[in-house]
C-alpha cells in the first residue's frame, strides 16, 4: 500500500508535508496533480479532497487532506520513525508546541505566503507582480516576525530547545521567502536568521530542498 | 493557581475556549480584557500574548495564546477530566480528527466569521453592516458548508460517531451565525442542521451559551 502524496512540488503546502516525510525517514510515492488543467477539481481527486486542493495523502486505506493535518498525522502515527517531531515531555513543552503550531497557521502563514506569491510564484505562473501589494504584505509580516525574533532570543527552536513540528511547518514558505528580495525579513533579525540557518541545515531539509 | 482565561465573551474565539473548559468540567476564572480601551495592546497583556489578541490562558505558570492551541492543550493535559475530546483509538479516527480540526481552521472559520462580523458584531460595535460584503462571504461559505453536508450525511459527528474537539471548535462561531439572517446556511442543509441540533443540545454547550 505505502504512502502516496498528491500534489506539485511548486506548492509550499505540498513541500510542508515532504519536509515531515523526510524528517520521519518515510518512503512515499509523489503523484503529480496537473493544476493547470484543473485535475484537482475533477471527481477522482475530489474523492480524496472534497475541497479540491493540494496536498492530499493516502496511507493505505486512509485518505487525508489539509497539509497541517497530514503533518500532524504523520508525526503522531509514525512517532517512533526518524525524528520525533512531537517530543514534549511536560505540559509546558506541550503548550509551547501547540502555541507555535497555531502561530504558524494563524499569524505567519498569510503575510509570508502572500509576499512569496507576489514576488516569486506569480512570475513562475506568468503573472505580473503587484509591487505595492508585496510591500503591504511585507509590512504586515514585520510585526509578526518581530515576535518570532523575541521568541528566538529566548530559545533555540520555537517550542524550546528541541526541533519540533512547530519549526518544521514553517520551513516550506520560509524557503521560498529566502529566494526573494524580501529575504531581508529574516536576515535583518539575528535570532530568526540563526534559527533559519540551523533548521535549514538539517539533512532532512537538505533532501527536501534538493528534490524540488 | 487555577485556570485564568483572559478575554471578553463577545469574542467567539474566547467562547471557543470556554466551550472546551465546560466540556472538561474545569473551573476557571474569567478575566475581562477591555478591548475598547486597548487593554490587549498594553505591556501587561503583551507579556501573556505578544500578538496582543484574545483569548489568552494562564494555567499556573504556563501561559498560552491562540484559541485553538489553548483548546488542544486543555483537551490533552486534562484528557481524563470530563468529555474526552480526543478519543481516537485508531489511525483512521485520528486522521479524521486532524482533518476536521484543520478544516475548521483553514476553510470554515474565515467566511463564517466574516458573515457574523458583518451581520451581528458590527451592529453591536456601532458600525454599519456592509450587506454586499455579507452576501459575498455567505456565497463563499456555501461551497464550504456543502462539503460539511456531504460529510455529515456519512457520520454523526465530524470525525466519526463521537463528539470530538473537531466538533467543539466550530460551535462558538456557528452559534453566532445562528443568530443572524444567514442561519439558513445551516438550516437549509438537513445533515448539518441535525448535527447542530445534537451538538448545541449538549449540557456543556448549554452552560457555555447561557453564561454569555
Amino acid at each position: 500500500m505505502g504512502l502516496k502524496l498528491y500534489g506539485p512540488t511548486l506548492s509550499p503546502n505540498v513541500v510542508r508535508v515532504i519536509a515531515v516525510l523526510n524528517e520521519k525517514g518515510l518512503d512515499f510515492e509523489l503523484i503529480p496533480v496537473d493544476m493547470k488543467s484543473g485535475e484537482h477539481k475533477k471527481p477522482e481527486f475530489l474523492q480524496i479532497n472534497p475541497f479540491g486542493q493540494v496536498p492530499a495523502l493516502e496511507d493505505g486505506d486512509i485518505k487525508l487532506f489539509e497539509s497541517r493535518a497530514i503533518c500532524r498525522y504523520l508525526a503522531t502515527k509514525y512517532k517512533e520513525s526518524g525524528t520525533d517531531l512531537l517530543p514534549a515531555k511536560t505540559a509546558a513543552e506541550m503548550a509551547a508546541t501547540e502555541i507555535w503550531l497555531e502561530v504558524e497557521s494563524q499569524q505567519f502563514s498569510q503575510p509570508i505566503s502572500k509576499v512569496c506569491f507576489e514576488l516569486l510564484i506569480k512570475p513562475i505562473l506568468g503573472m505580473v507582480t503587484d509591487e505595492e501589494a508585496a510591500e503591504k504584505h511585507a509590512t504586515d509580516a514585520i510585526k509578526i516576525l518581530d515576535v518570532y525574533e523575541a521568541r528566538l532570543s529566548q530559545s533555540k527552536h520555537l517550542a524550546g530547545d528541541e526541533f519540533t513540528l512547530a519549526d518544521c511547518n514553517h520551513m516550506a514558505w520560509l524557503n521560498v521567502l529566502m529566494m526573494t528580495k524580501k529575504a531581508c525579513l529574516v536576515n535583518d533579525r539575528p535570532h530568526l536568521k540563526a534559527w533559519w540557518e540551523i533548521v535549514s541545515a538539517r539533512p532532512a531539509w537538505q533532501k527536501t530542498a534538493a528534490a524540488k
